[in-house]
């Protein structure tokens, strides 16, 4: 920016009681009217957050170190700041906030690190999982919208670790994408796919946000689920998981993604259902019949709890493109 | 962690209302309880961040995003994050709280990211620039208590740009240390030296923080100034630096530094003066006395400003190494 361009309040001898207020003011020449907000909120935070610390400049330092070995760690196949979030609660927070769901429809939960855009198409009865120590698994699935009625054409996206307990990406010598698929829903809302048993895993722990779970005392470990995520044009993008149930990890996820309505209890593959699939019976099977929303209902809800959210903090919110930002008297 | 040797509460189904808590419950086992309050702290603030703009999942991502550019771009030599930090006010915050003035103290400011450990201890009269562009400077300079008792033998570590307004350590063909010093107060807490007039500069705006400036509508630049940091046993240590008057900056620091207190009009070596100091007369001058605290005023005034902060936020407190942990009732 050119210096002789920008109109500055005269900012000298900021104090811990006044700093707020003036690093908000020489923000605000922000034509984003919604960056504008975020940044209101986050001086904010950041300033009541040190001052009711009393932050010290020696742990000041420790949390700019960290997050810098945080950034550090990262590669194109390693998100660590997403793990950060994800074991501060911040990820769950963010989708439910995001993607609010009316009671008749299936919950969204954390994406985690290990999403990728290099899955294959794959089509229903395909295998995902290469793993030949993995636990065979037959899975049967619908997807609906929140009248009973099948959704064709959806893009699903699933992905699993393998047999022990780690994504393809995780290994460096993989030669290809494996555990995971991209299927698309049938005139029924039907998608069907063969996998192998997810099993419980722990979140890379070998960096800054394993290193802060021990500290915090946290064990890194995941209950074993399998990610699934949809998206059509017209329904709210979903992004989800189901969990086994009597998983010994079933209710302290390191990273909060649980939820009642996403466990499932896995089954056996009886003789009919052995001979129409043709998979040997006696094979796990999952099934699961996924609810979408549409888009209108997930922005109506979401609309209406932003200005609920808003009003608490005495501010009247209009809603631009979709996202919430204070009313100028 | 050994997931068997951890206790957690049941965790499962949370939503944006109550994953704050149980974020906070299942940190709680941390044996750390100064680490635990920060913790508690930074939850309560991040979460109620993320409700109150009610951040969306590409915005979350942006920001995670900008955060691992951060990260990334940190060398030895560059440190993005205290950047970051200088931008939005936390860092001027954080010295304010940690090392609290009486009003007869000098102020402290920000340390800025171009503090090394390399640099040369020098003599009194030394020239501590080696750059022939720059306009000769005069600092003639002591430091005291606050009842005026000169202090011998204080650590004083001085750097500033060079004529073009980098820091040694932003050439990367750099040969060694150039425009910092290290130096010791005399008996009479006398220190003088020789320096190059210091000019206004942009802070490194080639990167994620220079972006954020870039969208904010706010210039880089800082005013003219030379850095100064004292530390003996028994003081407060003071991070500080000296602004010169009339800088088109002056109030409109990047990074909030400016104190009234800390600005210095430039004087002319006089004939008496010139042969004392060895310079030719009419150099630039700098003349400065220099206030420190003991380490017991410091503590104490810190701890009296601590309580007085949380008890705000109704927490009775209690001081643990200097530094605050709310009293369990």
């Amino acid at each position: 920016m050119d210096p002789s361009q920008v109109t500055i309040p005269p900012l000298k001898d900021l104090t811990i009681d006044n700093i707020t207020e003036n690093v908000v003011l020489i923000n605000s020449a922000n034509p984003n009217e919604r960056f504008k907000y975020i940044l209101e909120r986050l001086v904010h935070h950041l300033h009541d957050f040190a001052r009711e610390t009393r932050l010290s400049t020696k742990e000041w330092m420790a949390g700019l170190q960290f997050l810098t070995a945080t950034g550090q760690i990262c590669t194109d196949v390693r998100q660590e700041f997403i793990l950060l979030s994800d074991i501060l609660g911040l990820s769950l927070l963010v989708d439910s906030i995001d993607h609010p769901k009316p009671p008749n429809s299936t919950e969204g939960t954390v994406l985690g690190p290990f999403h990728t855009h290099e899955a294959p198409d794959m089509h229903h009865g395909d295998n995902m999982s290469q793993d030949k120590n993995g636990e065979p698994l037959l899975a049967l699935c619908t997807v609906k919208d929140v009248n009973g009625k099948p959704i064709p054409g959806v893009k699903i996206d699933i992905w699993e670790t393998d047999s022990a307990g780690f994504y393809d990406v995780q290994h460096a010598d993989r030669e290809g994408p494996d555990g995971r698929c991209v299927m698309r829903s049938d005139l029924d809302g039907v998608f069907w796919f063969n996998a192998i048993v997810p099993i419980p895993y722990p979140i890379p722990h070998d960096g800054p946000v394993g290193q802060l779970l021990l500290e915090l005392k946290r064990h890194p470990m995941r209950p074993a689920h399998m990610h699934f995520m949809f998206e059509k044009p017209g329904y709210d993008h979903l992004i989800t998981a189901l969990y086994l149930k009597h998983d010994p990890y079933e209710s302290s996820d390191a990273v909060f993604g649980v939820k009642n309505s996403l466990i499932v209890e896995l089954g056996k593959v009886d003789k009919a259902t052995s001979e129409k699939y043709n998979v040997p019976e006696g094979t796990k099977l999952l099934t699961y019949d996924f609810v979408l929303v549409t888009d209108q209902e997930s922005f109506d809800l979401r609309s209406k709890n932003s200005a609920a959210a808003l009003e608490k903090l005495g501010r009247r919110v209009k809603i631009v493109e979709g996202l919430p930002v204070p009313e100028l008297d």
